[in-house]
């Protein structure tokens, strides 16, 4: 770290500039040319400091990056992963500063901190400043970063403990449809003892946070059928069913007042007290219950603990349409949900789950607007239509060397302050891995929790940019397991 | 009656003519110089047959119709209500033939049924032939058949056996707002023993129907509140409450799933054996099932049962937006509701009986989106907006001398066809009459069910037209109590 630390003293002008060339390349993942534009960058950046590079390619996939550097000796290897597409930037005028021009700023666009022409730039930067770009935190700083690590602990004489390799995706914010093809398809390649995730943010108050697993996630919609058309609530009250009550008795049958799962078989057993208490301590409670204004969890434990369950989230009701309400009783009720699954129960065993449950209600399934025949026959009649299959949750466990290695050079490199994670509240489709090439995976965050990730303005601090740096070389130096 | 038939087929060209005069007058309630036309129309009716006639008038509201016709002797009054305005008539694409030009067609137009000139009618016009124009059924040809009854008894020479009174309203399909307001300033005039309504349209099987009662109504919205912000489901499922999954919860609370109201103190007691024997036979359950496609009423009795019940119907749910879900927790979800209320709760109860049943769910109840202070000291959140203050039920009992005179007068017409039902489902602001003047009234309907009321293309059946002139006969002939 000390090594990484004077080469940024001494280097910080030219790590900056291979971040900002980087960032200068529009990365949205619907934009072929574009996301070939940036692989082939980034095996050129590869390839500089004398990797073995190359553009993965898989059928009509957007493309992917393949590194590795070996050493000599070494018997471990650490496949570094981030991705390099980004969200859409959206609409122009919502950014400050262009999407795709990279800007360096003082300090933080919401309290007005002034544009430093990068002429004018004093190197190294100062901590609290930030560049604005899209990708500037998702993922492209943490890929610049463990490059940085690199040439600082070889600068040093200090050579990696273990091979290291690149996989660096181009259309995860696209949902990764092609990510089990792609790995598949280059499982040689890709065998490692472990992969490093470089997405995400650390922790809000400021220490870095290792994770160990995401939740995984799974969509559908459910429509009830009340009479074959809408109806005066007046003749037919009491008569004709009326389908947004009956969707309330289902929805209520399917989730209990604290968000615990009533469906058969979705709640997964607690995990054990050690997880537990790491959950607990890897989150700020307090500071995630304060900006959306919560009086406390819905589950009524810590933020960490909360996020180890899965959840059931209604994500839209739709009945008697919009403005203001008809006296009537309508002929149907929609509503959508997302589940976040925890591990052990996969995408295709929660479809079968949900149908189960609708169906221990009483209800039949329709896949289409109910035929009169059907109506006759059936007291209760609901469609359920599913988005994409989703992806199911992954779980790194403490007990994998590999795994308890990163964690433990994570945490030495802190003083003990990086949080550990079982689990993200999100999801990302982390399973292929696991699933495909039976690799276990840290997260390890290095960029600021405030980086407007997703959104317009999205920055990287070079604060946490710098120390991600540091993180990144202590990782390649430590001795191995 | 055999004089109504006598006078049916000797002067029916006259009392069509009468009916198209009128139905050509166009009768929004919102126009006001259009109600007043139809007004100063009636009042001449009314004087063509020596009744005492005036235009009323309440402050600014739409004008109504008085009219007397005194029996000498008489010792009872009978007022006959019926309201002239009608439903705006909407697109004139939708109507075959213009809203306010009353058209004569020897069928239905949903079969085909061709137009008959009105220069090639031939009187008296036969079973089936409809004429079309708004109000054609509701309320207009029942003012024209009662007269038309008046006339074919003075035709026979006999004399009426009550007073006969008028109250004809201008506002009805505005709500009534003024109805209250108009009786109590003119409450001297409209005293009587008992009111026949002469609205709403007969069994869809073919008997006449008499109703003694209607559903109240009350309508409101809840709005539960979730986190300050739309949240990202993964990152806070199971941290956030869910307000669509509470909003639910609240639902399931509210109402069984046989619909049953669960707010204490809104469920009314089951009426009599004797009363829901008559509501059982009053309507035709499986006609009424048929065509919305219904398997069973919601409650599990028949649709005369099911209606004597009050009803919470959910009327409209908003969560999440409309288009696409997003994987978001939302802010606010909201629900809309009306009750139909059954005898012995007025709307304000109903309004206090919701607010407690809120509370006792645990809800602290704001006027308007919560503030951060108000997020911090309570765990639930929701907001209740009540719409017009609505109207309570009303009934008039069989053991009213005045009414059950009525009830036989018919059934015997009828020789026994005719259905007595306890109440409508829907709701009609009766309730002043008994508030307002103390005075029983009973239902008599007299237009074919499918007569397309508030829609395109109303019309009223001929035979059902001639035969409401012969109850309306019978009505004024018979002996009084």
């Amino acid at each position: 770290m000390d090594a990484a630390r004077s080469h940024i003293a001494a280097h910080d002008e030219a790590i900056i500039a291979e971040l900002r060339a980087l960032l200068a390349i529009p990365n949205v993942a619907t934009d072929r040319a574009d996301i070939r534009r940036n692989a082939e960058h980034l095996v050129a950046m590869l390839e500089r400091r004398g990797a073995h590079a190359r553009v993965l390619e898989a059928g009509d996939a957007p493309v992917a990056v393949y590194g590795e550097i070996l050493a000599p000796g070494a018997t471990r290897t650490l496949l570094f992963y981030a991705h390099f597409d980004g969200q859409p930037p959206g609409l122009p005028a919502q950014w400050v500063t262009p999407a795709f021009e990279p800007t360096l700023r003082g300090g933080r666009v919401e309290d007005n901190a002034a544009v430093i022409p990068w002429a004018l730039a004093r190197y190294p930067l100062d901590d609290d400043a930030r560049i604005y770009a899209r990708s500037a935190s998702d993922d492209k700083s943490p890929i610049v970063a463990f490059l940085a690590a690199l040439d600082a602990m070889r600068a040093a004489g200090i050579p990696p403990s273990t091979n290291i390799k690149f996989f660096l995706e181009g259309e995860e914010e696209a949902g990764s449809p092609n990510l089990s093809r792609m790995l598949m398809e280059h499982r040689d390649l890709l065998n490692a003892d472990v992969w490093i995730f470089g997405d995400g943010p650390m922790d809000p108050r400021g220490m870095p946070r290792v994770a160990l697993g995401v939740r995984g996630v799974v969509s559908f919609g459910v429509t009830v059928y009340g009479p074959a058309m809408g109806l005066h609530s007046g003749h037919y009250g009491n008569v004709a069913p009326n389908p947004a009550a009956r969707l309330a008795h289902l929805i209520a049958s399917m989730r209990a007042e604290d968000g615990r799962i009533l469906i058969d078989g979705l709640e997964t057993p607690p995990p054990s007290a050690e997880i537990r208490a790491l959950a607990r301590d890897a989150y700020d409670t307090p500071g995630m219950l304060a900006g959306p204004q919560l009086h406390a969890t819905e589950a009524g434990v810590s933020y960490g603990e909360a996020i180890l369950r899965p959840a059931l989230n209604v994500t839209q009701l739709e009945y008697g349409g919009v403005g203001a309400a008809r006296n009537a009783i309508d002929a149907a009720a929609s509503a959508s949900f997302d589940i976040r699954l925890a591990p052990g129960i996969t995408p295709a065993q929660a479809h079968n789950l949900v149908e189960r449950h609708l169906q221990s209600q009483g209800y039949a399934l329709v896949s289409d607007a109910p035929t009169p025949e059907q109506r006759r026959s059936h007291a209760r009649l609901a469609r359920l239509d599913w988005g994409d299959l989703g992806y199911p949750a992954a779980a790194a466990s403490l007990r994998d060397p590999a795994v308890r290695h990163v964690v433990d050079v994570i945490s030495a490199a802190t003083e003990g302050q990086a949080r550990i994670a079982p689990t993200l509240g999100g999801s990302l489709p982390i399973a292929p891995i696991g699933e495909v090439l039976d690799t276990p995976f840290v997260i390890v965050s290095i960029v600021n929790a405030d980086n407007n990730q997703h959104a317009p303005n999205e920055n990287v601090r070079v604060r946490e940019f710098h120390r991600g740096i540091e993180l990144y070389a202590a990782l390649l130096a430590a001795d191995t397991w």
